[in-house]
């Protein structure tokens, strides 16, 4: 890599048997791979392969509804990702993990394993769980409002970030002569008192190779946004236009300033599932066939689910029916599937049809050159940074997109051909924390 | 293996740079090794070549004191256990983990998610976090009393046993030609409402491969003992003479029938740390050596510890001073500390040395023949059925129990030459619980 052209980040979003709602139906998968650990490493070693940033893993904390007819594995993000991070080397592993319910000294302490476990390669995907079956996993009748969750989400990093700097970088010493192993004064409790949390501290694992782990977040919410533009490193999004990505990118980058944050700290990746032929009649057939395996009951609870309207039994061949107004927590996706459905006059079988693919994120039926242009375009036009590669089945849909458009990307030097940091941090040019805690700091303020 | 005398299990207690206390400061050890994955995966590795049944960590969720003077590391054990299932393949992975701390639904997934990973290798060692420290990280001024604590575990037994029934075995139909990926009927909620947890389920990864991973306990407090004897697989142990450990395997395996067990449904693996020389002469030798690297300052407030009792400035060369009795949470600890010294009559600095190798748990140093008959004896007049391996270094000292003393117990046919099961249960000779939700015991039933 020699080039000094700004580089686009690609992560993989890892799911099942692929993104498709219908992939494990698809004659080149093997739904059961998805429910093995060889599934998962020989994507992640694909990812490595094709120089990827990263590979994240979504999740949830109840059962989706109707699984009876989708594919699914539900490994634990952080068991599934300590176990990659056993067979690979470079590539960035990012789990995603819930602050309504989870405790800060737990998380904090398994990112802390997982990114000194992985030398330095792990990413928090932070959610705060807005699902009702997922509140009642933990004690409680229904999930706490939106602004409550957000309001827990925000203390909770302050108590992950202040315990991941409970040990200055430099506490270890294990001097064997003298006996002495870690140097008491660079390890101090937090001491935290708040509202959510009372957590007193020290951390028992020492400050995380990259400081603290790469944070993500992927709300869309005007909570979300804020929550972001205060914290997150990186964002994946679901926009369905360059317009669209436009506005967001432009939205959340403006709000960084208040929190006394670049513009650079924090990068913008949109969803996007390549549907790769080496013709685009290609692409469209392989698009048609897994279209075709879409089972419309499953579709339409699904659709019900994002809407939280019943349209169980809705006419298949009509317009989507008056659906009302968004409910908390499911704005944007409500937002973006009306308006997908009201922009373009689709009917409740073409509108499934096009959810099918990503769930309302992007897709691309096309050639190497196709897909390669659409994301050069977002990347030049200010609606992206990187890219959430979701490939529609697995692990075939990311072979053929680190095969065919990785090289591509990286003829129009808009993508690294090696490696050339170690930490996932440096993979997305992002700054290492300072050590608010460091013995060096204390020493030159005395 | 041909052989059908009763077998021992032997399982690898791994912590950081050794069990003995000053094992960090030892010339065969290199400190930092223990703040690496590829020093725990040599160490599993080893064990895997020794056929041992099964590795295991300890856990604690808050810093312990005095780490200043004590090599530490504090992996989160799951995320490391994770991480050494990619590349293990037969030997059992234990981790502790807390019932006070934590949320049901949380770790029976994630040892689901660990006993998937690994092919049916998951144990899980059940502790109620007696620490003072642990609580005041989890939102509390003092720990939950004993009682309340090992009624939590309890109904935390309950919640997670029905999560990992709440998929049959054969839920998973994955039918691509008609699309029923599941059988809805074989997946159920557990709706549990109790006095500590309301959780509906289902959970949201299905059956682990053993039913339920291996549930293993510690307490040896009247309610630990109880609850080990309702729910426990395998029992660890502080036992420091036959005698006691005649009694305490005696004791436990009476209990068992109250619960409708019988006595070879739980397993009693008693301590050891074996310092292993080609002569006599040289182990005591290596243990004099490890001994002469205490930190005495460091002995005296880990004795405090144990005893509840400040004895920082005690003399070390006068007997153990009045300690009074024992507090809430620490008796059996108190009672083996207090009467090792009273009946050996120790100054404070032996009595410092006799626990620095195990911290309690018996110490042998000898050669591979005495270490072997030791071990031979206690299996063979009622004291044990395996034995928790305690390496005083690591990983020299595992290194040296698998190269010499294991193929003495092999020699003795006492331990097996291969892996003849493919679980952790198969390997323990313990059975897999039988599937409560099975969709063909509701055939039959109807």
């Amino acid at each position: 890599m020699t080039s000094t052209t700004r580089q686009l980040h690609l992560n993989a979003f890892v799911m099942s048997n692929g993104h498709h709602e219908a992939a494990w139906r698809h004659p080149d998968v093997q739904p059961s791979d998805a429910l093995t650990l060889q599934h998962y490493v020989r994507i992640a070693q694909t990812a490595e392969r094709g120089k990827l940033d990263s590979i994240f893993f979504a999740d949830g904390v109840a059962l989706p509804k109707n699984v009876a007819f989708n594919g699914h594995s539900a490994f634990e993000p952080l068991t599934l990702l300590a176990a990659i991070a056993a067979v690979t080397e470079h590539v960035g592993l990012i789990a995603t993990a819930s602050t309504t319910y989870n405790e800060p000294y737990h998380l904090a302490r398994k990112f802390a394993s997982l990114d000194h476990l992985s030398g330095g390669r792990a990413g928090w995907n932070i959610v705060t769980s807005a699902g009702q079956d997922e509140a009642r996993n933990f004690n409680l009748d229904k999930r706490p409002d939106h602004s409550l969750r957000y309001e827990r989400a925000s203390e909770f990093l302050d108590v992950a970030t202040a315990l991941w700097d409970s040990w200055a970088d430099d506490a270890v010493i294990a001097d064997q002569a003298s006996g002495v192993y870690a140097d008491s004064e660079a390890i101090s409790p937090i001491d935290h008192q708040g509202k959510h949390f009372q957590v007193r501290g020290p951390l028992n694992i020492r400050r995380p190779v990259q400081g603290y782990p790469l944070l993500v977040q992927a709300g869309s919410s005007e909570s979300g946004k804020e929550f972001a533009a205060r914290t997150a490193e990186a964002v994946f999004t679901a926009q369905q236009t360059l317009k669209e990505g436009q506005g967001f990118y432009r939205d959340l980058k403006s709000r960084l300033t208040t929190y006394g944050r670049s513009p650079d700290d924090l990068l913008v990746l949109p969803g996007i599932s390549p549907i790769i032929g080496r013709t685009e009649a290609e692409a469209k057939e392989r698009e048609a066939q897994l279209n075709g395996l879409i089972n419309p009951a499953y579709g339409l609870a699904q659709l019900s689910s994002m809407l939280d309207t019943d349209l169980t039994h809705a006419a298949l061949d009509e317009p989507l029916p008056d659906v009302g107004n968004a409910t908390e927590g499911n704005q944007s996706r409500f937002d973006l599937v009306v308006g997908l459905a009201r922009r373009e006059s689709l009917t409740l079988r073409q509108l499934i049809e096009r959810l099918a693919g990503g769930r309302g994120h992007r897709v691309i039926a096309g050639t190497p050159t196709q897909i390669a242009d659409s994301i050069e375009e977002w990347f030049t036009e200010g609606a992206a940074d990187g890219f959430n590669i979701m490939p529609p089945t697995l692990p075939g849909g990311l072979d053929d997109f680190v095969d065919l458009v990785v090289p591509e990307l990286q003829r129009r030097e808009l993508f690294r051909t090696e490696y050339t940091g170690r930490t996932l941090r440096e993979h997305y040019g992002l700054p290492r924390p300072a050590d608010r805690n460091s013995s060096n700091d204390k020493e030159t303020a005395a």
